[in-house]
């Protein structure tokens, strides 16, 4: 039999036993404990952690960990927490989240293109007027990040008709339709001239603060921002003086330097921005347990331990 | 030469300019002149209107008419006032249109499957929580109609993932992945298993006020319902009902019985519509100018009027 594996998160009592029973469920041979049933002997022993937010001190007296699986696609906190110990961090690439992930960029895509925030103004004024209408041909969507989310996303808006930039850290093969870009000047090609800007970044020590006063700014006129990636990657303060200037029109944002975002924050009133609760890209515990148990399993058969994260990259 | 086309409407001046002007631009062997600026004797020359919102009171003044060519889809204002008079009408059926309407059903409908009005109210009370979400493969779509845009629409969700039901008043052959339905039981069916429902069908004696309430209320509770198709379909006062019983989750409203839609109207301020202002299939000039002079030019080639609308069913 293998040894028990470890399960460390700071999940609501109820949105852990979900996972955990989608984890017995997804691996009936192995024996997953959370960590707080382990006796001391019982961790020394422990080979393999599955964590979902956890606490680092915990991690820290499982002396043995020879890798560590996280139940989320990003890792920021991980690296930052874990990186320097050397335990190989593999994280969540889940097909089910790229559907769901590239399902919400076009969603919200329309939303922006067929006008529904404007709309929405209008009927709150009893406002009757047709505004001009913008094809998907004669809209360019850039995004930022092309991994597996991003990837996704590209897909479909070539799908549905629209004009697509990518922006990655290297150079790298596009899907069919994708003016693919990277570099410094990429970005700012990208920026200039996109209608809808889409954030699916990693939060890195380069991605943080990357949307700044500057590159907003240096947005198209009138053009919208959808943030899907990670609250930092974008300066708000900025981000409200863009749209207060009227040189954007309207921001989407599902992710948030703090979350649950407070109930101060300014962007819940602010009649340009779109809150939401991070959920556009959902996953069931079942589709992530799914995923864990393929990486587990191989890991049992050969011994060798998934494709982990580069730490030093920062994702 | 071909003799003068009279031109018909009822638009604001700058709208039959920028319809003239497209005309002229895709039919330049035709002379196509305003119906005040012809005489008497120029009337009585006259063979082909192309109208859009025509008084009648002006038609009757073109004794000699062999057809009529609207510039719209939707012919229920030109079969109740010049039906009678057996000139043939035919209608703009637009490859353009029937794009933009799959487009917008498919926007509305990831409005509605993604939850967008709910995270607006949660936005409104600074409300973070996370809504269920269900995927397009668990999710109904019922189409009301499938003609050019019934079908159009069709595809579009079927290519999204959605389950896709649709009504017709004949058995006919479907888009792969739809289930036609017809006929009252059919109705009846799809009314109780879709969660979004959406109408596309053409006004007519047989469809004014289809959905009543004994219909509205035997929707799926929690269903949504999109009304792109016309006004006078749905019992309003009926659906009003329905959405503050809390059955109805949401209505997609883009065309009324009076539009624009009257200020003292509740439909503006209800938490649970969204008012549209008849944008859901958008065209241009040049596409409609497009589409009706290939109509002109068949006839002149071969002197048969296009297919033209069926008076005595009302489509
Ligand atoms: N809102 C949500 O519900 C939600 C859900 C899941 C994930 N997320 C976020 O989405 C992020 C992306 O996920 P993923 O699975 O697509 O990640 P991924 O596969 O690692 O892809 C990351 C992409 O970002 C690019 N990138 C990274 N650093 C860059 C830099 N400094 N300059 C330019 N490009 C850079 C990478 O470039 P290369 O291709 O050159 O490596 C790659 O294309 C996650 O890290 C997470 O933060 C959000
Ligand atoms: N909101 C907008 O911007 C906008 C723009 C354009 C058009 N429209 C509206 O959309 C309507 C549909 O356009 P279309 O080009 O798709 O029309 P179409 O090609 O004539 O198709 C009409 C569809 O409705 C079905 N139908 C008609 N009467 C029926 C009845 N009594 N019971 C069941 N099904 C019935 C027809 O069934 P069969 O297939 O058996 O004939 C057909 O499938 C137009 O009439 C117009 O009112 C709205």
């Amino acid at each position: 039999m293998s040894e028990t594996i470890a399960f460390l998160g700071t999940l609501d009592a109820e949105e852990e036993a979900d996972f955990l029973a989608a984890l017995a469920a997804a691996l009936p041979e192995e024996t997953i404990r959370p960590f707080r049933t382990l006796s001391a002997e019982e961790r020394a022993a422990i080979r393999i952690a599955i964590v979902a937010n956890p606490d680092p001190a915990e991690v820290a007296l499982l002396p043995n960990l020879a890798w560590i699986h996280s139940l989320w696609a990003g890792v920021e906190r991980l690296v930052r927490d874990l990186g320097g110990n050397g335990v190989p961090i593999v994280r969540l690439i889940d097909p089910e989240l790229a559907r769901t992930m590239a399902e919400a960029v076009l969603a919200w895509t329309y939303y922006l293109q067929r006008d529904m925030p404007a709309y929405r103004r209008q009927q709150e004024t009893g406002t009757w007027r047709q505004l001009a209408y913008r094809p998907p041909g004669e809209t360019m969507v850039g995004l930022l990040g092309l991994g597996a989310l991003g990837s996704a996303a590209a897909e479909r808006l070539v799908g549905a008709g629209f004009r697509v930039a990518a922006w990655s850290r290297s150079p790298k093969p596009v899907p069919p339709g994708v003016a693919g870009v990277s570099g410094p000047e990429g970005l700012a090609g990208l920026l200039a001239t996109s209608d809808v800007v889409v954030c699916l970044l990693p939060l890195t020590g380069e991605t943080r603060g990357l949307l700044d006063a500057g590159r907003l700014f240096a947005m198209k006129p009138g053009a919208a921002l959808i943030n899907f990636g990670r609250g930092p990657l974008v300066a708000i303060d900025a981000l409200l003086a863009a749209l207060d200037a009227g040189h954007l029109s309207h921001a989407v944002l599902d992710v948030f330097e703090v979350e649950p975002l407070p109930p101060g924050s300014p962007l819940w009133r602010h009649p340009g921005v779109t809150v939401l609760p991070h959920i556009s890209g959902p996953t069931t515990p079942a589709s992530s347990a799914g995923i864990v148990a393929g990486n587990v399993r191989a890991y049992r058969a050969t011994g060798r331990i998934p494709q982990a994260v580069d730490v030093a990259r920062g994702y």
